[in-house]
């Protein structure tokens, strides 16, 4: 009666105080552009975890193991990023300030950004891997500078060039790829150079911060996004 | 980050201790014996009830009034309905003692026979109140006595004659119907009789059972039902 | 070849010079806090409306008699709410001043604000009636101003009190039905009054901005409403 | 063994010699014009009649007590509707020199014409009773004479003036309501002067054909129709 | 005001005088076999097109580089097949006449003979390339020579031997295979030869007609056809 | 009228007498404990079966050339495994004992055990062929012993080591792998070794049960399992 059952992502049963990893979730779409419902990921993900189990015969390895506490989803203002954004990086900074790790579950994109801007005042070092089937480099989109469609590019008025490692990416406009030849390192279509670069990152010893949109998946395998896009390379490779 | 907000039933925000009832989900469905699905009831309504207020312009009365503990889902055993039904009176036993009342969220009907072997060994004078399309008062379905066709049958078991007050049934077969007539008090179709049951047992001061399947609700307003009944009287009329 | 048969809503036949009405879509739904979609009402309205016939038996009129062009969807900024009222609002300017009428499809409600900027100017007398389930009158939502939880309270700043008619309500927090008992004439639950309202809104020859959340209808008629609320009077009454 | 448990609708357990009454399914929809599926309707009625009782408290009247045999699905020519009236003709011919009624379940409206072109060379004097949202008296749709939008008016053509008798029907254009003023006997809306249609036919002592269109039960109660049309009066009032 | 912004497919932002290409939907399905719906496919791919962007990075090519000229759907008969097949063959007509080619949206497979009709007249020495997983190379089906399992077939009697070049083919009966063999040049379940016969069509410099029912694709990869067939190749391979 | 066309598999169209394999689905899916539905199983296979033609151009083979008789779906009690399992076990043993193969439609995969009890009866030699993700070696779920998660460790009871041969399973916990290790032969992930455990089947002579989780397909291949689980190998491999 003391421990009520309520659902938590999968083997999250680590208290807070022990915790290393602080799972959150930030169920926000107000500027997907296409089809709205990302605000539901984050509950979907803990629900469909448990139809998993936490032990990995590929890897030998069990989600027990390690130590992570699901806090839950935050309540987020709908209608203003700005608002949004400034609750996702305050929960972020608190995580790191208690000496954990934040691990946040989306939502629509553009919630990387609060978390990234916490990021990068503890680490300014820092580094991101970007799995993607978008580019999300558009400067503005029908003029929101905070918009999903940008979130890439303004983590980069963060970072500046050279840091974003962006991974198969297939769809953008003309500029957003003129524009990551210049500032990012696009890996077009799929996971080619993604070793070298963990590797050339773990050797410069840098902090990483790792993002994923789920549409990198191809439809088949992942079709419930908000934006799908066909012909992902079905596996990062190693 | 100390209270994560993980989903409870909108308005519950009391804590055990100061609770003078207490919500726990049963999601059972083994027995169900057409679409099964109820076992997703109990987070279905949790999450439903954040889209209605706590506040009704009907009753000028606010849940949060109302000091109530939601302690989240039981993880049940499907496939044995034994088992399954000796949690739930655990549970409600646990909830009984601490001085509480028991507020049971299904799940298929058959949940509540767990709760009412609690409730009667503790107000053996017990009734029960019944709101549903169908009797239940099977004695056996295709040769299991525990299944949700025969959940009243086996409440009657326990309370005998004159104890269950059915509402707004409107399906069953003959030898229910037939059964009804010398051991239950059913109003068929509708709540006929309603106020006057209410009254009579306020005035006789017995404890009473309240048990609703939702599928005594036309299916045009509850669709999703694995066991829709059409022709419901719209409202209980009071 | 030269008259493509794209899809506006049905008997919508007229041109831009010769129209009386000119409707139009506003796809936009990022403050919407429960169920996104309402982007969707527009192009959904427009073909579901080629299953019904131009013709009612029940008034012997023909939408056809009526001279209505059909200008399509804006394309609106999601994620930034006054830029997409400001194009609203414009779009609404741009028909009055052609000297017709507005017929807006949302989206969610708070897209009315926009075309009541624009009315307002024009008829500084407008009064509304608003059918909902939902009051709308919270001054701010999660500290949003600009909310469709707030749309008839921003509305309210604008008209002042004893302008806005609401029928159908019966959501809202105890705060609203306060304010509303103040400031806007709002009948609870139904219909009542409102051929008065009518009445008496005709004899004072003043401008009225009709606006309907279909929400207001039951969940049993309308289940596609990203906010049910259910117990709707089945009519209005006349 | 010998008897497979293979999918009949409920209560029809009746060999063909015995049976009085044939069921059959008409599984076509080719000339549906907004959301075909209706071919889906005789299999998805078996089905569902399982979630049924056989035995009914309104009436205290069991399926089982009539002789009912279900004859299964027939195998349709999607596209082109001559040829599959002609077999549905054919099927009800047969039943009818068997000694034995048709009970038709469709498949689009359509289908009916079939039955009747059966019934009326049997039954010369034939009535037909008819409910349904529209009034089916086209005279051609799109050039169509053999389409849903028709069927009535093709019925009309085989039974002559003030045979055919409407109810419930609240859609059509202009041109069917004056057809029907003259040539049917239309009640529209609702089913207000149903029970004298019965007495006087009865009276008469003439052959019937009953022929439902489900979509003349409100979208609530029916929502899973091709054509949906709101307003429906609820209940044939006896 | 002027330019509403109706729904055309992504890019396709030319006049009609401009265009070199003009797209227009044929939404029929009344001979469907299986699963109906495909009338819709014109609608949905339109509205799903604003999820991609016009300029792809596989091709460094955009859509907008193209002249095509959205012309939307036709209003066909359902039920009758021949009546349609002449209204979309004379719409090829025009489009032909006015000096552009025609790209056509399904609807189901056999609205591809009405524009092969129109395209074997001006172009005698017309060839098809066919993508499929099924021959569609039926004389007839259930008796109708006109359905979308035989619209190869009919294609065969206007173009004759050796003219049809058929990949991804896998599924069929035996003797549509038979026919295959001394009739067609039916490449089975991928797409193995497409270059060879792309070269030599080229070189042989005779007009191509390009269909490709989606079916072809794996049902993992498009779950929407009405007839889905496993095991496709995933890709033409250049 | 004599040979109803109701719905059995696609081209079991063989007399009981005459069949070498009869086939029954078991439509049950009470232990199922994260998606219910499985019980929908055998008539969504029959349905979808006549989607496909009987003839494979991967075989040059018909269906229509085996003699199979399809029995329809036996009727059993949700709720009970046990009773279920007897009564599968019954059907089995009525269709060896008629000197024909049974091939059993689940459902869930504990129905496999019933028809593994009346084989091994029949055969004791029987070894196992077993497709799945998982690998369904608990001991007990949640205290039951008959379970979907348990039913390949009460086949080992009744077999022992050495007899179960599994493939392509990818998940489990540790104690089922490390009791795989010593008392089954599991080949993780995909179908390694299969061409090598049938060759090695055939030379010993043995009798074999294949069975197969329809969860082993990935979950972009066949969405619609209860318990999906990512990563499949996509072909058997010959």
């Amino acid at each position: 009666m003391m421990n009520p059952n309520i659902e938590t992502f999968i083997g999250c049963d680590c208290g807070y105080e022990e915790a290393d990893m602080v799972l959150y979730g930030a169920p926000f779409d107000s500027t997907t552009s296409f089809r709205p419902g990302a605000r539901f990921g984050p509950s979907a993900m803990r629900h469909e975890s448990f139809g998993l189990e936490t032990w990995s015969p590929y890897q030998d390895a069990d989600l027990t193991d390690c130590a992570v506490f699901d806090s839950g989803d935050m309540e987020l203002c709908f209608g203003s990023s700005e608002t949004a954004l400034k609750d996702i990086e305050e929960r972020a900074e608190e995580i790191f300030t208690d000496g954990k790790f934040p691990l946040l579950l989306g939502g629509e994109h553009l919630v990387t950004l609060g978390a990234v801007r916490a990021a990068v005042r503890r680490y300014p070092e820092l580094h991101i891997i970007h799995f993607d089937a978008h580019a999300d480099l558009r400067d503005d989109y029908l003029g929101a500078k905070l918009s999903h469609a940008c979130v890439l590019r303004r983590c980069h008025d963060l970072l500046g060039d050279g840091r974003i490692h962006q991974f198969c990416i297939r769809s953008g406009d003309r500029e957003e790829f003129r524009f990551a030849k210049e500032h990012t390192e696009l890996h077009p279509f799929g996971f080619d150079g993604l070793k070298e670069t963990v590797t050339a990152l773990r050797e410069k010893n840098v902090p990483v911060y790792f993002t994923i949109d789920l549409d990198c998946l191809d439809p088949s395998i992942f079709p419930g996004t908000g934006t799908p896009e066909p012909e992902a390379s079905a596996s990062p490779g190693f």
